[in-house]
This record gives structure tokens, sequence and C-alpha cells, in this order.
């Protein structure tokens, strides 16, 4: 995944890294500097790892990483150059080592570096209105309008042609051309991702980001969550009507239309010429196919292939649904 | 429909619209002015309409316009006085129309023209927050509040008596006395309606606007459309509870309670003395006569009658649900 | 309930209660004075209280109030220490007392004593973003931060540790440690609860407040309503995501986790360690216990035991419901 705007924290020394995760490896003969925590598909000699599922056993296998937090029951599945940190919940302890890199990814307090427009670069360039903020490391097209009480928060890219409504708030975001978010919307929160516990619930970081395509609109009143591992995109005109809610990691396709009040649970991938009716809800880890009509109301709970039309709770054949409802 | 915000920025000349159809008509004898574009029913001499369906046959036999865009096999029905105008997508073409005369009406970007209530004559007579903006072409009536960073947009009248909360934008809306519109709503944005196209889709103008009459209440965190070529309606002391969508062209009778996070999609009608439980989904173009009560959680994808209890997905008889569900 | 934010008007006599209730009582040889208006239970010597059900007869013979609002049918369950006022509508009559001893519990304005944070005491100890408002009677603790157009109206408590959003509105609420509120969230306003009425519906009061107990975590979008004679609670390290309602007197335990678009009708009571899947639908005066999983989308129309998982409309067993739905 690309990783434009959170600021590696490392390299920290493996040492600090075993003791965050109260682990002791008395036979680790030098303190190596780690630069990043990745998967076991792209991380590199000098990175961090993790392998946590079964499911992942070639992965693991090729990957070229140092280091790699894992099980007791999964360690021989490693490489030899790959040294492994047996840990009893892997995912927490990602998440630790993540905070460690990326501290910013963990928790959104809002953004205190935002200034008023008309003390910044884009006072005369974007035709804005009363008391917008734009935080650092922003950047805007031309001809772009954004509304009364909207914060830019730092971390945002807009391209040409945008309308940005009023009272709308976007951060950790990339927005193509010709893009509409109207009112009220929140844009690049984190998702609602934490390991459950019963004291405090552990926050795990969310350093993906939210892609919005060129063409595309978001209505009044609708959230789209950034990924965590990975980034939350919204293909090339695809249109969302207002009070719609996108969890961490899902992707849209093109050409899709999400009718009023949906919601779209964490990581599901939806396909492009995707129709989505009124109040329908899409369950997580979810595929939606192309050409797919999702009826109004449906609750998705399955994957759907390609040109099919749905509907019901749980979503069937819309021909299926039809004869049982007669 | 009465149409008092958006300004008709007509007349033009016959040829203009050939034009912008791309349509050839060798045998136009005279470049005649168009006044406006209106329904089969409303339009004069001098006004281009629409035909796109036999259902409004008898109108089209019976209309006055000069022009109407229609399709090859239907431009028989229409009267000898009026020249056809032959187009492969009647609404399309229409929305393209609609765009010449009413250019306000396809986008909603935020109202530049808006200022701080102490700069304009309601700074006394209106109780406010701070940070209340006030747009053109507005009225308010007296003993009215009006709460922080609140945003009355252009061509909005708001009756007496009436407390609008705090961070609420409301634009092309007619509220009568008594009204309540709680906070973070959104009242009068366009409504969810376009013309689907790969590369871009096309928005149709919405000339309709939102009348919420006396005594109603609106919760927070709502979006009311406003009509595209009519109004969206919301009934005498009708409350809404909060997280409610209501879509473009939509009318609520009187006397109608609507419990929170309930969707109603476009145009479709809804009584008098009508019950709508939480989270319940009306589809679109539906009827929904008086005295019904919908249950929570109803999807409803018929019409339903007078003094009928419905609940399900899809709804039917309250009775009926219940023996199915033993 | 603990009642720290509304004033009592009161003490009021009770020869102009009588008045606003249209009762003459010939027999009435005192004009006392009436010191509150509670429930059975807890009300005592010069307060007054209501009776409407026989479901409450044991504490109706039990009550150590001086007066109580009650029907012809009911009286003579009531000790006769009690002198008993007979009215039509007892509910309308109790909010029509209620308004009396507390008016600003009726309707919400905006709190126009909010002042800007710069020119309070929370200047410097609370990091706090542009354009924050602060109302009367708000204490906040250490280590706290706002976000920008935030408006913390009159009567809100915050603890230690607490990242409160950019856009939100709080009011007449407790609030805990390591709370987090994110974007755009209603706290605090009064619940959807009024006797409807053809000409003009009537709001009851709302007492009540809502309370947030330490190391919550409250989704953009979402809106929680106080209660009306009882309080709105979330429990300790209870987790909401984006765009949730909670309406008024609900009650939801510890160590819960509640996905996007859930709601939840007034005066449910919902267990600790419970898991509601997005956009699930929870009815009025329901009781979930402990441990119990509700499925994404699923209605819940009746109470559900301990340590159960359910799942659809209306929700069942989940064995049942996939046996339902091979």
């Amino acid at each position: 995944m690309s990783n434009p705007f959170f600021k590696n924290n490392g390299p920290f020394l493996i040492l600090d890294i075993l003791k965050t995760l109260n682990i002791n490896v008395s036979d680790l003969n030098e303190n190596s500097k780690i630069n990043d925590i990745k998967d076991l598909y792209t991380s590199n000699k000098s990175d961090i790892t993790f392998f946590h599922s079964k499911k992942y056993k070639e992965l693991a296998q090729k990957t070229k990483a140092s280091f790699c937090i894992t099980t007791e029951s999964l360690k021989n599945e490693l490489p030899l150059s790959c040294v492994t940190l047996i840990v009893e919940n892997v995912l927490v302890s990602v998440s630790k080592i993540t905070s460690m890199f990326y501290p910013d990814a963990v928790n959104d307090k809002f953004d205190d570096s935002a200034t008023y427009i008309d003390e910044t670069n884009f006072k005369d360039k974007v035709t804005h209105g009363k008391n917008v903020l734009i935080g650092k490391n922003v950047l805007i097209g031309t001809n772009c309008k954004i509304g009364h009480n909207t914060i830019i928060e730092k971390n945002v890219s807009i391209g040409n042609n945008c309308l940005i409504g009023s009272n709308t708030i976007i951060r950790n975001s990339l927005i193509g051309n010709n893009v509409k978010v109207l009112d009220n919307c929140v844009v690049g929160k984190h998702g609602f991702g934490f390991f459950p516990s019963k004291i405090k619930n552990l926050r795990y970081p969310h350093i993906g980001i939210v892609i919005i395509e060129d063409n595309c609109e978001i209505g009044c009143g609708s959230t789209i969550d950034r990924g965590s591992m990975s980034n939350t995109v919204i293909g090339k005109n695809t249109y969302l009507d207002n009070q719609i809610h996108i969890a961490h990691n899902v992707r849209v396709g093109e050409n899709s239309i999400i009718a009023g009040q949906v919601g779209i649970a964490g990581s599901s991938i939806i396909g492009s010429n995707v129709r989505i009716g009124g109040q329908a809800g899409i369950s997580g880890h979810i595929k939606v196919g192309n050409n797919v009509e999702i009826g109004g109301g449906s609750g998705v709970i399955k994957n759907i292939p390609d040109n099919t039309k749905v509907m019901g709770y749980p979503a069937k054949n819309i021909r299926e649904f039809v004869k049982d409802n007669k």
C-alpha cells in the first residue's frame, strides 16, 4: 500500500521492539535497526512483518523480512533468514508495534495545525465560504469551491473542479477531479477497528487513506473511514446518496450508484456498475461482483457473483425473493 | 408547480434549443422565442414540454405547448399545433434544456452570497447564536431562534416562532410557523437524481423546493432533499425523529410521526396520520394511505391502502406478519 | 433519578397546579406548597406524583406523595394520605405539571449563553480548535482536546483525557474519563417523546441526562438523546461506530460493541459484553441480556436472554436463522 501521509517514526532498534512485546530472545547477537512494519509480501530485509493465519503460509515461506511476529504453531513455516518473535496474540502485538512506527495513525484527535484559509496560499485560489480551515500538507487544484465551516485537515489532496460542501471534515484523503462532497460529511477518519479488551479496548492504527476517484459524488451526512493496513477506495464516477456509511478498507468500483442510508462494513469489495438500493447493508469481508443490483433494504451476508440481481435479508436471487414473497 | 426561487434564464430562441439537442428541423419557418420548459399539463403557447411515456397520452393530446421533446413512437399522439422534437432519450434531453433555463438548479455549490447575520437586518430581529450565516432572498418571521454555525442559504422563508438548531443548513425552502429544525440537518439540497453515464453521470436540475408546514419538527442529523420537477412537502404537525432521510419529490401528510433512521425514497406519497417505526424504508414512487401504521424495520415496496397496519420486509399486513413469525 | 442539571422552578401552590389541570377540588382545606413532581416510589410528602397503569399498583399503595394525578378507575389503590387528582389523560397532565417545575426541559433551543472558549477559563486548560463554544455550568478535566466548531452547551461535565471531535454538540451530559466523541455528533438533545395531538403535538419534558462512562467511544454522526424521566447511559468501555442513534432512556452496559447505523429505540436496556452488527434495530422497551450477539441488519422486537446469538427480522436464535435460510 502506498502510504503518503503517515510519518514513519522509525527506524527502531530490535531490542526496543522486543521490550515493547515483553519478549526475551536470548540468542539475538546484534541489535539491528528495523525500518518499518509491513505485510509478509511487501516487507524487505530490515523490516518486521507478521504471520497470524495458515491462509498466508505461502507468502510466509517467501518473506524477506528480518523479523516476524507469529505464534508457536506457525513459526516453522517461516524461512531461516527470518527471526521469529513468538507472542500469544499476533494482531495485538502488531498493533503495538505499528503504533510505535505510526503513532499518529492510532487516535484521531482534531487537527490543531489547521488555520483559516484566508491566512493560507489558498486564499485567492479557492472559492471558499466563511470559517474554512486548512491543515498542513494540503493540495487543492484549480476551480474548486469549499463551503462554510468546512475543515480540510492535514494530509489531503483535492483535484481540479471539485465542490466541497459546508460543515464537512476531510483528512488523510486523495480526492480526484470533478468530485463533489456535499454537506456534513466526515471523510478519512479512522475505522471502527480495535481489539476488544475488558478494561479498555486497544485501537489498532489506521495507516490507510481514503481515495475518491474522478467524477464521484458523496451525499450529505455520509461517513467514509480510512483503511487500517490498506486503503478505502471509491471508484470513478460512483455516486453516493445521503447518510451512507463506508467502513475502513472498503473498495467500491467505477460507475456504481448507492442510494441513501446504505452501509458497507469493513474490507468488503464492491464491483463496477453496481446499483445498491436504499438502506441495504453489506457485511464485512464480502465480495460483490460487477453489474450487480442489490434491492433496497437487502442484507448481503455472502459473496455475489457478477451480473446478478439480489434482494432480501439475507439477500438472495431476485427471482427467488419474488417467488418467496408472493 | 410554483417555483418561487429558481430564476428562469429564458426566453431562448428555438434554434438554440435545437442546437443543444443536436436536432435538425428543416421545415422550421420561424425562429420563435421559448419562454419556459414545463410539463404537458401546465405548459402554454411559447413553452416547450416533453412526453416520454404512453401513460401520459391523454395529457399529451391536449397540451398547449408549441414544442414537445418526444420519441418517434409517441409523436403521433401530440396535437398538430405542437411541433415535435424527436430525440433518443427524452429525459436526458429534458435535463439539458432545463439546465439552460435553470442553470442554478443543477449543481448545489455552497451559497457564497451568505453573510454573517450581524451584518444583516436580522441582527436584532432574530435571536441567534455565533457564526450564523444568511444568504440572499431570505425571510424570517418574528420570535425565531437560530443556533450557532447554522447557515440559512439563499431562497429561504421561515415563519414565526421557529427554532432552528445549530450546525444546520437550509436552502430553497419554505418553512411555516412554529417549526423546529434541530441540529446538524441539511434541508433543501438537490436530490439524488441523475442520468447514469459511463464517463460522467448527468445531473438533472432540481427546480422544486422543500415545504415544511406549520408545527412540524425535524430531528437531528436529518436530510430533506428538494424536488426535481415538483416539491418535497412535510405536512402540518408532522414530527420526524433523528437521522431521517426524505428524498426528492416526497410528500408526507399531516399529523404523521416518523421514528429514527427512517428513509423515504424519491417521489413517494405518504398520507396523514401515518406512523412509521424506526429504520423502516419506503421505496420510491410508492403511495401510503392515511391512518397507516408501518412497523419498525419494515421495507415497504408496494402501495398501502388507508387504515392498514403493516410490518416486515417486504411489508405485509401485521396479522400476516405475526402469523408467519410465530 | 439524580437530576443535576434542570432547575426546579418550584415549589408551587397546589391551587396553581389544580388550575393548570382545570380541576376543582372543593374539599381542599389548605393551599399547601408542592416541592417537586416525582414517580410513585421516590416522591415524598409535599411532592406530587402520578399513577396511570395497574402495573404500578403496589408502588401506588405505598407512595408517600401528598397528591397523585390519576384516573377514576385507579384512585382507590392509593393510600388515604394521598389526595387524588382525577384527570382524563394522566400522562398529558403529568407533562403539563412537569413543564411547570422544569420549563427548560421541554424545548431545546440552542444555548445562547455559550461563549467562545478563548473568553473562558478553559482557554489555556483545554487544547481546542477554532470557534469552540462553551456554555454555563460546564466542567472539563485535564488533558482534554476539543475540535473545531464544537459546542459544549450548558450543563456538561467532561472528565480527564477526553477527545471531543469537530462540529459536535453536547448538552446536559456527564462524560467520564478517556472518552472519545468523534465528529458531527449530537449528544444530550431531548428525545422523540410527545403526546400526539391533531393541531399541535404536546412535547413532554426531558429532565434526564446522558451519561457516558469511562473509556467509551462514540462514532461520527451519532445522536444520543437524553432521558425523559430517567437517564440515557452508555456503560464503561463501550464502543459505538458511526451514524448510530441511541434514543431517550436507553441504557447500554459495559464492554459492548455497536457497529455502524444501529438504532436503539426509547427505554430499551442492553446488557454488558453485547455485540450488535451494523444496521440492526432494537425496538423500544426491550431487554437485551449480557453476552448477547445480534447479527447485522437484525430487527429485535422481543427480549433476548443472556448468552444468546440472534439474527433476522424479527430476530431469532442464530441456529434457527441459519436453518430457515439454507
